[in-house]
């Protein structure tokens, strides 16, 4: 069975995109008043008819399905199936419990909804991420060095001069042994990044903090690609981009992947 | 209007429970080989049929209904008017992601399923639990010290010897403005749970850990309510009690309500 990394890698190829295309669909974002679930909805379908063949993957944020109960759920079903069999899917709910718990997360996230990888919080250590990774094929983005300003509340405590976040990636490695481990890596944070690749040469990388958030885009998809694949996660600058029509989203979509492919092949 | 932390030290006075009763359904324990949703449902009523005048609060662990898809939400949106609006209930899904998401969880937890309380995951920082906070009445117990076997992977690490569970409980401390902050601290760590009442002496307390994973019930019941209320959680070693029978199940959480009531009197 191919493993995780090597199917993102191969996915990577094949479509010449790093792009990953992240669904936190608000209704507050859409800018009317029509707050119902169907105007989300609708607006979800457009981002992905506008991105299908540009996004090498796309990250469902559990959140705002959520946010709708049972009826959100559904839609992410729904969802689930409207992205096409060949997009890789990124569950991202940053899940993290003990064992016991986790396995009925796996269960929710690789059974049940067949997401291709998801993401998972690493505070409860080791026990909270070894039962989502029996299946090689399915991934598992370990939050390390997140993107947000408070990151480094917590992440950057060190032992022995090893701060967490780095902690999280010898972890990782460690638990690699079917190739099926990465970690997320924000684009706000270059150097903590840089130590990331440099620690974990060969994982598979989901670096969001790109867009709205800021990051340098450039910068992180190089270091980011130095070794093994690394995915440049983008919401909201394209899910609501310009006046929100699906050629606005389609221009900010081409944008990102084209911009991608020049710093890549320079 | 009341704050959580006041309407928790209330129902336990007018309980004279600490009992919280945890909802983790799994149907691989309802040892039987029917293991659809209609079975798990029925225990999971069966055990609040059991222990309504028992417990002082529920704690749906959102991974026992996620694993169930969207008809696993509409369980827990029945589970919810099942167990009476005097109980408090606490969402446990130990969420936490960036301002922007967390909103969205908050909409998720507090507005859509209206649990009193819920759990959330400090990985983030402060930032992931700010948009949580904003209800007086709701409460947020963050998790600092777990109780599981690997809590110590990185929740140990230390800044300036202050290991990063006390930069948790410092956190919550300092947003603790509207009196609806609360912390998560493992009955198997009873150590540091005593440091961690030292560092918040008014904080509720949700104490895991005690039951299946063998935390000190007695040790982590006046440790905890040596200040703020603290409550003990109890999930496996009630639900899935003797023959699994609604009298089984009864008499496994009357002893451990009578055993808390002997060890607070003594």
């Amino acid at each position: 069975m191919i493993s995780f990394s090597q199917r993102l890698s191969d996915r990577i190829q094949t479509t010449r995109s790093w792009l990953c295309v992240g669904l936190d669909i608000a209704s507050e974002a859409l800018g009317n008043t029509d707050l119902s679930l169907q105007a989300v909805k609708d607006h979800c379908l457009k981002v992905i008819a506008a991105t299908s063949d540009l996004a090498c993957a796309y990250k469902p944020n559990l959140a705002f399905f959520e946010r709708w109960g049972s009826e959100g759920f559904r839609w992410l079903e729904e969802v689930l199936t409207q992205v096409g069999s060949d997009v890789i899917t990124i569950g991202d709910g940053k899940r993290g419990d003990i064992g016991n718990t986790a396995r009925q997360y796996a269960k929710a996230l690789f059974d049940y909804f067949n997401f291709d990888a998801i993401t998972v919080n690493p505070y409860m250590g080791k026990e909270a991420i070894i039962p989502f990774l029996e299946k090689p094929d399915k991934g598992v983005f370990v939050l390390a060095r997140t993107s947000n300003p408070s990151a480094a509340d917590l992440q950057n405590h060190l032992r022995q001069d090893v701060p967490v976040y780095l902690s999280v990636v010898e972890m990782c490695q460690e638990l690699n042994e079917l190739k099926n481990v990465g970690i997320v890596a924000g684009a706000t944070a270059p150097e903590e990044l840089r130590q990331i690749r440099k620690a974990a040469p060969e994982l598979p990388l989901l670096i969001p903090g790109v867009g709205a958030q800021g990051g340098d885009m450039a910068a992180s998809l190089k270091i980011g690609n130095d070794g093994g694949p690394a995915l440049i996660n983008v919401s909201r600058a394209i899910a609501f981009s310009g006046d929100l029509s699906e050629k606005a989203i389609r221009r900010a979509a081409l944008e990102y992947r084209d911009e991608m492919r020049r710093i890549m092949d320079a």
